[in-house]
Order: structure tokens, then C-alpha cells, then sequence
């Protein structure tokens, strides 16, 4: 069903011809041919160019027409002017799908018309061309050839990605596909990813449509600027969200946000309340900041929504589990105070100089087990709450390694540190329980551990499959917004059995 | 001056014994210990212990009255019980410092009395003893011995930070000592901090006294939960943010929070609104995020505050430049649009695809001394903007050193990428021009590189004084903060002058 829709093949092709690639680095078309081969892409690429014979070792053809088959892609670097002698070229051949990704066509003109897009938008249409962009930066697919897991489609993206269920379309290059820069994002995973740029062809809600019904789909992030169908997105966004969690950055609303629009694509931001009341309608998660939009993408990937908005926090620090707390009700979420049967529970297990009321400061304790395992599971059981933060989940054995290396210390020091391995195996026994609660209770849980993200500790925990987190600002600021997600959910629910 | 106040001893001393200490990793003491001999202290040490003979190659003695000294400071990580004892013990021998780990007293009680702390209280006046806690984390200062870069007297801290003139008084132990356990905080660079727990002797005011002239505090990081002297914290905090800028979490106004403060230290939250007023009246920075308060203090760790709040903005992403435009406006920075006559210089010099109203957006370049120095010397010059953040200083050179090393693509490329020595000269030469117009115009620069902290290329900004972030959120929001205090500043100029 999902391969019928047209962009599937932009996903897909078996063969991609490029204009504007050489061997040098600084030409976006030759990035991407690397993107392409690091990422073991075995479909056919046919480089054109004037005068060139191998571009990153594949063949150079001169012209489109030289090219031994009809590839099923074209990608375009080129500027803008030459543009629809290309696409002409393009139709002649039977080229079906163009990546446009040059700028100078739209969003340099002050009457919001151009000739340039006029004319490729004519041309396409004769031929019967679809096109993304102008002025994006090409599409990713971590699901190419699905029994493969090292073979991606890639012409955006420098970091091989672990495969995900998240996808992406951005109005902006950079939100399809820098902020993969950085390796910490990793763990959250990505499917699809399409930059839409100026949309003369093809747009958002043409990408809605085509992950509406994909299976490789399951949480859907945008980035807009504005809409150009309107009435067919909220439609859409209205079904989709039922089903699948959408998660937006919508920028407007400010005159400079504004301006910045009109010199960035071109367009005319819309009115911040038309869009503020088309989020509510369809049950969209709004933010403006980046990493929000990526850390509710985190909390989205583990597929465990909380049932409600009380939260539960463990801490061995009185500090953190304070401001947890006061932020977490600022944000609009619950901090109950526990039952009296709870709280007993939890003073019989707990020392003497813990609380147990919410939050639960354990204070400074080295018992794994009941830190890890016994406290979250008590709280997820009792259904007292619906989602959880644990702060405090130090890498110990990390910082003692750390002393250790200092000689008088080393050569005092009488504490065990199991190796490499058994650390391995520890977190893992620590953490398999409590997640596999985390899953039956459908109780999200979220780590904070202020130790770096890539000490050994964190990459154990966050291998083994927990969300973490080096502070404990972000994880209240994201579930606050999910939990937006889950009451529009109960509304929809409430309102179609009424 | 500031080595009169009784609390600089307290920072300073050249002798310590330790209570609670012994060769195992989970003692607090021996941490602290470790701490000590990690950070090159040469002070005396002196473990008291009932019957080890050696604490990490420390000589122990059996009683605090057989040290052949009076140590300048004693500190005490014991159960609760025994501490009035220990408290006469030192009385007795002459000790005028302690430091008092230990919780378990007052927070631990409903009527918040204690006949425990109103004991060592008690025998803290009898033998005119100053302590701090109980319930703390312990103190670190940078600035020990201040010929020997290398020295610091510090027992709460694992990592060994640069020097800085960034001051902490807190009321969580994490707040003071754990916020740095990650070292992409280091950054900052710290000068003193001191974990004051439940305050039962030495409190805020007391740390704020003592910071106030201090010539290696040039600003305050506070964390607050209860204030004890709240009209002499008012004097003083009035006094002090015309020198120095004070940023401060405040927790409460919550129920869930104060819940959480009553279990922590045992206090009272005040009521939210008096904080409120007492912040505004005092032009103390707020903030409710911990990253935000180290974002924040990291801005004024340069020492280059901004005249007003126009904030400039160049990218070469429009994405990003949108988003930036958008929340800055939102949080109440201005995001002038340039006068006609600098947006034609700066058309005259950009890319025909550029934008140049404000954001300026020259779009994927790689000319980078036009990046790096000359657009933002021309912001600087203008006089139009306060304030600049720079998007998209990527390191292009790992990136293509990382395609390198895909064998197919290290065959054909034909890129020149400079050997590290060239790199770490050219981003010293990139840096230093705009550096200094940076502070000879009082415009601060923030710089954004998506990719990871620790990369090469953003090493080597960091290590040239950049104040870098990896996304665009955090630095509009810090800056919007910093704003706070200059309009403050502003207002009292202007009031003492009419």
C-alpha cells in the first residue's frame, strides 16, 4: 500500500544520476555520492559532467541522454538558471523523479513569483516529472532493502544512523539532516528523512500522506515554515495522530521570525493563531527549541506513552528532586504525594535519613538492586503514578577507575571494580527488569546521570536501552509535552464513545 | 580584606582531619580525601579512626586530641548521634572550623527542631566553633596557593577544573559539586564553591559576604531553597549585582517542590513572590534550569556583557537563523532589521543567494575568514546589534577527514585538508580578530557547531576562548537572561543619576 504512493520511489530508486558532483568536497552533489557510498548504497550512480571521466570512481557521463537506462532518481546541483534546461533534458530521457537541490529560485524574489519556478514547474508537469525541492538537501532512508542492515539510501546525512521508526519532513535542510551531527543523537534512531525546501511540486503533506501508511513509520517529526494545503494537512495530521504521535517546531509568530522566513524559502510565514489552533485540532506536539523536539523524540521511540501526567521521581540528591519537582508542576504535570500504604512500604525498605513521600531521596547508597530494580518497580506497580525520573544513576565504578589512576591513591585504595565485563552484564541486570515494568505498566522511565554521555557507565545504560539524560531539566520540559499528546489522545477516545 | 572574613579559613587551611574516613570508594570522607590528593593539596592530613592505621597512606589517629596540631579545619562525615560528642572532642582540643557532612538532623524531624543541631549549636558557641552544614557536600577553591596552577584545596569536586571567577554557594551538594561532573562543563572554569546544607552556623548570607570582596569572584551562582536573613540578603545582593552578576536557582512556589525542599533540608520554602520581588529588586538573574544557569554563567565568564538587547544573527543555514529570530523574539530580545546602508555592504559582499537583513544567511560557503571575521566585525562596527550568534561553524575538515576514510572515496577525492597544526593555527587566526572585537565593542559572540563538543573542530574553538553551544536554543535563551541583568544595571544607573 505504502509502495504505491508516488515518493516511495524517491526513497527507493535503484539508480541515481547526479549533476554538479566532482571529487572535490565542497560541491554538495559529491557529498552526497559519498553519503551514498558510505552508506553501502549498490544501486547504479551516473555522474554528468563536462569534462570530467570518474567522479569518486564511477563512470562520468556527459550528458543525460548518454546514461545506459533511465535512472529511477536525478539529484541536481546546478545553478538555478541552467535548471530547466536540465529538467527538459531530464523529460526527454523519461526521467520521472528530479532532486532539486539548488537555491536562487523563489526565495529570491520580493513578489513571491518567479519565471525559473514557473518555467521547471511547466516543464515537469509536461513530462510528467515529480520534484523535490528547489532549495532542500536531499532524503534519507535507513529502510532501503529491508533485510540488509548495513544499506541505507543517504544523500543527506553524515552519520550512518541506526535504523528507527522516527521520520522526518523539514522545511528546513538542516533539521532533515544536520542535527544528526552529533553522535549523542544516535540513540534515537531514524527511518525517512525528507528535506521538501521551496515545495513548487511536491510538499508536506505529500510526505504526511506517503508516512501516514508506511510501516517503518511509527512517530512522524516536521518542521514548518508554512502550509500550503492547509485544509488537506489538518485533515491528514487529525488522522494520523491517532495513530502515530507528530511532533512539530512550527516557526512564526515574531517579525524577525518573519523576515527570516520570507529570505529563507521565500514564504510567508502564517498566522502564529491560525497555527497554534491547527497544533490543538489535530493533537500535534508543539515546540520551539531543537533539542526539545529531539528529546520528545526519544521519549516517542521507546513506543511506552504514560497513561497520565503524574510523575514519579526517585533522586539521591535532595537538590535535583526538588527543582524536578517544582518544574514538573510548572509544566503543567503531577507530583502526587504518595499514598500512606506506599510511603510505609517505601519507609521500610529505605535508611533512616531517606524521604518517601515524592520525591523518594534515597540519599547516598551504593545498592544497585534496589536503586535500579526494587524503588522504580514498587512505584510502577502501586499506579500511583504514570511516568518516572530517576536521577542519580552514576557511573561509580567510573569515577573510582578514575582515582585509581592517581599512584597514592592506587596504591591505598581497597575497593573492587568488576571488569569491563561483568559492568557489562550488571547493567544489563539491573536494567532488564525495570524496563521490561517499564513496558507491561506502560510507565515511561527516564535516567539522569551527570556524568558525560559517552562515559563508560552512560554507553552502558543507554546501550541497554535506556533514555538518558546528563541533567534533569530536559526529561521534565519533554514528558510535559508528550503528556500534551496523551490528554489529546483521552479527548479523541472520550469524544468518540459520546 | 576578603582573608579577614572568617570563611576564608575555611577555604584555606593547611592542615584538615578527617572523621569518617577509611580506604573503601563509598565513604564520603575518603572521597573527599581523594579529592585532596587528586587536586595536589600539601596541607597536613590527619584520618581519625578507631583502629586502621593508615587511610590512604595517611598516618590515623585514634583521637583528634592526639593530632600533634591544631588543624585548621575538621570534617566530619559520622552518624548524626555521635556528632555532639565529636563536636566537644574538638572544642576542647581548639578547633575553630568544622565542616559537618553528616545529615540526619534536622531534616529528618516534623517540628523542625532538633535537640541535635540545637546541641552541637550550643557547643559551637561554648568553644566559639564556626561550621558549616550540616547535611553538605563540603567546599573546593580553586584558588589555594595562588603561584601553583595546579593546587586546589578541594574535597567535593572528582574533576579538576580550570581555574575561573565563577563563585557557588549552594543549598544541594549536587548543585555545588556533581553539575561538574561532566567535563563539558569545564569550559566555565570555576573559582569557589561552598555546599552550605541545612545552615545551622554559616549560611548564604555569610557565603555572599565573603564573595562580595573577593578579588577572585567576579560572579555568583547561588542555588536557594530557603533564605535564613532574607533583608540582609537583600542589602547585600543589592550591593553586590552592581560589581558582580548574581544568577540563581530559586525552588519553590510548588506544592510538589516545597514537599521536596521540607524532605531535603528540612525548610520552609518561602513564598514564590517575595523571591520574585526580592530578584527583580535586586537584579539577581533567575532561572529554573540548572543547564541554563551554567549556560548563563558561562556568557559571563568572559567578563563581556552586551549594552542592550539587539540581538545579530548569521548563519548559513535558514532553518536555524529562523528559529533563533523566532524565540529570541519571544523571549524578549530584539532582532533589528538592519538599516538600508549596512544591508547594502553586506549585500555587496555576499553570496547572490544570501540574505542580509538580519538574520544574515550566506548559505553553504566555505570561505571561511569572510565567515569567521569579516561579517562579524561588520555587525560589531555597526553599532546596529548588542549581541551576535553564529550558526554553523562546522568542522568541515573532520567531516571530510571521516569520508576519508571510506576506502573508495580516500581513493578518488581531491580534497586538501590541512595537517592539525595548520587547523589549529587557522581557527587561532579565525578567532582572534573576532575575539577582540568582541570585547573592544562589548558585543558578545555565541558560536553553534551541531557537531559533538569534543570533535576536533570544536575543540579547537573551545580551546581559543569560543564560547560554543551544539544547538541554537541555549544560547537565546542564556543571552535573553544576561538581558535581564544589563536592563537592570541600566535602570539602576540611570536611578542613581536622577
Amino acid at each position: 500500500m505504502n509502495e504505491d504512493h508516488f515518493l516511495d520511489g524517491f526513497l527507493n530508486p535503484k539508480s541515481v544520476a547526479f549533476y554538479g558532483a566532482n571529487n572535490k568536497g565542497q560541491s554538495l552533489a559529491s557529498i552526497q555520492i559519498m553519503n551514498l557510498i558510505k552508506s553501502n548504497y549498490d544501486g547504479n550512480i551516473y555522474p554528468i559532467h563536462p569534462y570530467l571521466d570518474l567522479v569518486m570512481g564511477y563512470k562520468v557521463y556527459r550528458s543525460i541522454k548518454d546514461v545506459p537506462e533511465i535512472p529511477d532518481l536525478v539529484v541536481i546541483v546546478l545553478p538555478a538558471k541552467i535548471v530547466p534546461q536540465i529538467f527538459r533534458e531530464c523529460g526527454e530521457k523519461g526521467i520521472k523523479r528530479i532532486i532539486l537541490i539548488s537555491g536562487g529560485f523563489r526565495e529570491l524574489t520580493d513578489d513571491r513569483k518567479n519565471t525559473l519556478t514557473e518555467e521547471i514547474v511547466e516543464i515537469s508537469k509536461a513530462y510528467g516529472i515529480r520534484f523535490i525541492g528547489p532549495n532542500c538537501l536531499g532524503v534519507f532512508n535507513n529502510w532501503y532493502e529491508k533485510k540488509e542492515e548495513d544499506k541505507a539510501f543517504n544523500i543527506s546525512i553524515w552519520e550512518n544512523l541506526p535504523k528507527g521508526y522516527f521520520s522526518i519532513a523539514s522545511q528546513s535542510g538542516t533539521l532533515s539532516s544536520h542535527i544528526w551531527f552529533d553522535p549523542e543523537n544516535l540513540d534515537l534512531g531514524l527511518g525517512k528523512s525528507i528535506s521538501v525546501g521551496n515545495e513548487a511540486n511536491i510538499d508536506i503533506v505529500d510526505c504526511l500522506e506517503y508516512y501516514k501508511d508506511d510501516p517503518n513509520t511509527k512517530f512522524i517529526g516536521l518542521y514548518l515554515e508554512e502550509l500550503k494545503r492547509g485544509r488537506k494537512f489538518l485533515e491528514l495530521a487529525r488522522e494520523i495522530t491517532l495513530k502515530k504521535p507528530i511532533i512539530a517546531i512550527y516557526v512564526g509568530g515574531s517579525k524577525a521570525g518573519n523576515r527570516a522566513l520570507e529570505s529563507h524559502t521565500g514564504s510567508m510565514a502564517g498566522d502564529f493563531r491560525i497555527f497554534e489552533s491547527v497544533f490543538k485540532e489535530t493533537g500535534i506536539i508543539q515546540t520551539d527549541q531543537v533539542q526539545e523536539f529531539l528529546d520528545v523524540a526519544l521519549i516517542l521511540s521507546k513506543g511506552i506513552l504514560p497513561k497520565g501526567k503524574r510523575l514519579g521521581i526517585i533522586t539521591n540528591s535532595g537538590g535535583p528532586g526538588a527543582i524536578i519537582a517544582n518544574n514538573a508542576e510548572k509544566q503543567g504535570l503531577e507530583v502526587p504525594e504518595f499514598s500512606k500504604e506506599l510511603q510505609k512500604k517505601l519507609k521500610d525498605i529505605l535508611p533512616p535519613t531517606a524521604s518517601f513521600k515524592n520525591p523518594i531521596d534515597c540519599t547516598f547508597d551504593t545498592n544497585l538492586p534496589y536503586f535500579y530494580i526494587t524503588l522504580p518497580e514498587m512505584l510502577m506497580k502501586s499506579g500511583e503514578i504514570d511516568m518516572i525520573i530517576q536521577y542519580g544513576v552514576v557511573g561509580f565504578f567510573d569515577v573510582m577507575m578514575d582515582y585509581l589512576k592517581v599512584e597514592q591513591i592506587g596504591k591505598y585504595a581497597e575497593f573492587d571494580i568488576p571488569p569491563e565485563e561483568e559492568q557489562d552484564k550488571l547493567v544489563s541486570k539491573l536494567l532488564k527488569p525495570t524496563l521490561e515494568n517499564s513496558k507491561k505498566y506502560s510507565v515511561p522511565i527516564l535516567y539522569v546521570n551527570p556524568m558525560n554521555f559517552n562515559s563508560p557507565w552512560s554507553k552502558r545504560l543507554r546501550k541497554n536501552g535506556a533514555i538518558l539524560f546528563k541533567l534533569w531539566d530536559r526529561p521534565v520540559n519533554a514528558l510535559a509535552k508528550v503528556c500534551t499528546y496523551v490528554e489529546f489522545l483521552k479527548k479523541r477516545q472520550f469524544e468518540s464513545k459520546n
